[in-house]
């Protein structure tokens, strides 16, 4: 286990990457970013929050929308330097209303 | 359909987060980051390459350990900002010696 505090804050200005996952398909859904106080409200509630760039501010996911998701286990890699969300998603993760901002392929 | 030239590559001063899954189980393996230059590669090699922020240059993921990853398709997302390498991976895919890097829980 891993605590908040041991997570590489510092490599990229206090936000870390988040890639979030529908826990059942393991369907990749978004890559947003966390800071710390977007992680600790979301180990605390159980609800996705993410330090929105584009806003400069931590929010729950799906707070206007209702397209929230449930958090089921947060992971780290082996530098502690990018998270995943393993969670429950209800309604479409994409603010454009795909199940899942993945969509496009690149070429 | 998205050209290389249409990705958002100023956002983080020209490199962009890649995940990057197994393609047949989806497991999260990596969070990498790709410039031009490496996605360039990855697509017209067909083998997954990366900008190594500690390297600080492009590499072909395996191209000392021989655990290569051989590239299915690579998504973007609705801003164009991140990407999703579908792989087959050689090996571990973690420096470490494990199947993937994120296999620690955070609480």
């Amino acid at each position: 286990m891993v605590e908040v505090d041991e997570l590489d804050w510092g490599k990229s200005g206090g936000l870390i990457p988040v890639v979030t996952q529908e826990a059942d398909t393991l369907e990749v859904l978004t890559l947003a970013y966390a800071d710390r106080e977007a992680l600790r409200l979301t180990l605390e509630t159980g609800w996705a929050h993410y330090f929105r760039r584009s806003h400069g501010r931590v929010m729950k996911k799906g707070v206007t929308s209702g397209n929230v998701q449930r958090v089921r286990r947060v992971l780290t890699d082996c530098d502690n330097d990018a998270l995943v969300y393993l969670v429950e998603q209800t309604g479409p993760a994409c603010h454009l209303g795909n199940r899942t901002c993945f969509h496009k392929a690149v070429h």
